[in-house]
């Protein structure tokens, strides 16, 4: 295995990495979550008139992007330039793509994962008195691009 | 479908409903997630020996508990009585599990869920460099116990 | 004038004061805000059919009760049990009533003017490229119940 | 009616709007906000020595506007280079001047409102023992620099 | 030596402990810091006339006590009925004393001695541009009551 | 003496001053702080061999640095690029070295200073169940780098 653990320093210690010597680049990345739901759920979603669940989560996941750096312990706080949160229901739950930028030293990939997993948290606690057997799965990075690392896409059927 | 969905009023508006009239009482939940890791991070993770990552994202999971009603927008804030999570390698990734009590008028299975899902973000962080198809999987719900709800426990092989 | 300024100890320091040896009652507070659009946003606003400006105010006003205490110096951290935000359109703008509750040693007044003004100023966010002159007006206190100081309802025309 | 909501991506989704594009520059804006106080109170704040609640509500403020992305949902997180907030007692009660600045790609419109609000909300709880009547007005934008769009600077007598 | 690290569980493992059993009781605590300052720094304090930074750090530490379990990473939310935070100017620098009460299943020692830590980190800040040498000393724990432990005070001369 | 407290404007009032005509330039900074234990507990420490205390104090260290504009009334908001703390046992107590970095408008000082002083209280927290006289001393600056004022290293034996 090439690589090593992320936020470590040469000495082996956690540590928030040095990131000041890289240089401010637009940086964005792309997270998934699904939240499965039952049959019930599904048909139950799309029937309440006056408040839309899916739009609480999607509220959720955006204010949730802002936190990354205040949840992760490593993480470093980023300026972030767009946080966008789609949420699609289809018969086996809800899909959840999460979307985050930034122009700076280091990457927003974390700030994607954690919208991506807030707004599948806040379907899950919107629609619970209906199903106690609501999972969140598959919960990964779809894309990244920007950085030194260069565009990173998922391949299909992982 | 009997029931309906979770912080809605009478009039069907996204309300943080009322819990006033309920009891304080013992309560607790535990929620499990799943990081999926390659071989080669399995292998590398118990090797360094200053710092673990599965301890920051023990500690990561107990303050996130702590940030539930931030982050899920009609939960209730809750006095923590107790925030345990564990985190435990094998050969296919790490199995999380954390545990929230209260003494309180409403359920802690969010904090449960929250702890589970940031610890399984940090898993994620520490080990992105090495491995970018890691997946967070299996999100869901073991056990939650006390209220007027009473037990609940989830059935294996679901 | 009988009475004397909140928060300030025997010697004239502010304080956050001794709640203590009050009793835990049950304490609700109803505030009010409206803000004043112009004619043309207040009727563009129905027309947005996919995500509704007033919805993501509401969520809004819900979230900011729970952080009242970070926000206002003095105040008491208070278990909310409810936390209700209203906006209704009219034809010079929204009206506003946010009414937070809580079981504890002090009221939650300031929780529920915290809530109006959050959604005041959320729908000042969502409109505010359509109308530089908006105005959050008539921010006060509608009523309050529990605790020693008893009922408060504000008289009509203040 | 020209433009539209704002925070609104083209499918006409709620969305933390992209402004990775748009150039840093300087930007500043200056709020307004009006807290009636009865004859008694107006008389009563100077007269207390050890601690003055215009100080405390000024402290109030400045903390905030830091706050700002956090409390209102579709704000992008602006790096802060200045806040200043004046509050004066004339015979009817407080006004409250806010001004935020900052080198970033989009405005502080909403850091300067939020820190008016939130200086508006401590005046109220540091005095709202002596008078249930208090209440916040005129909470607006008096102007605003840099960017695009250019100054504005609110009309007289609006 | 009797007794065992804090926030452990049995197998040894860090753990925000179980207060679900023990009793609601009224708790206090009060932590001590003082702040050395040079000759002409204590001499230039007071005769600022339009804003006393001592008041300044009073909220901080104030505002502080209320974020001590966002803080330290194993203490409970614990809700505060009380928080007073004393600065006192002499010869030699600010002795700083902060008592924090609640009614609750565990104690304030850490949100008085966090009030105690941030009220002099605020000093710090609002004279270190007259005096690099600042220093913070002597942060410890005067007294502590309630609770199974009952009551500790400090020895003189510690 | 020459110079003036901080945080002041010209006036005498306390502001967030405007940062915004410096130069951004890279930043750092590192402070110090000791917490003093007795014998037994210092013998105590290494033995836990599952849970670290010091690695705990370690991540409350780091991530109190990027809360410490919420904390310190007139901090500047800064994107820090590096933090790092570390913590070494010696016969008296813990020494605790922690390093704030940013490419920004103002400096760092009090980011090194709040990770010190949270990483110290974190220390005194996990062992205060085995020694209630804990104290922390000797919180100050030893180096500070970047902007106007150039470079200070504090003297030996201050």
């Amino acid at each position: 295995m090439e690589g090593k653990l992320s936020h470590y320093d040469p000495s082996g210690k956690v540590s928030m990495v040095d990131v000041g010597p890289k240089t401010e680049t637009e940086r964005t990345a792309t997270a998934r979550a699904y939240v499965v739901l039952n049959r019930a759920v599904v048909e139950a979603l799309p029937t309440n008139k006056k408040g839309d669940p899916l739009e609480v989560a999607r509220i959720a996941g955006i204010m949730a992007a802002k936190k990354t750096s205040e949840l992760i312990p490593l993480c470093h706080p980023l300026p972030l330039t767009r946080v966008n949160v789609e949420l699609s229901l289809d018969e086996n739950g809800v899909e959840i793509l999460a979307t985050a930028s930034t122009v700076a030293r280091t990457g927003v990939e974390m700030e994607a994962m954690t919208a991506a997993c807030v707004a599948a948290l806040t379907v899950y606690d919107m629609t619970k008195a209906l199903d106690k057997s609501i999972e969140i799965r598959e919960v990964h990075l779809l894309e990244k691009t920007g950085g030194k690392s260069g565009t990173f896409r998922r391949e299909e059927g992982r």
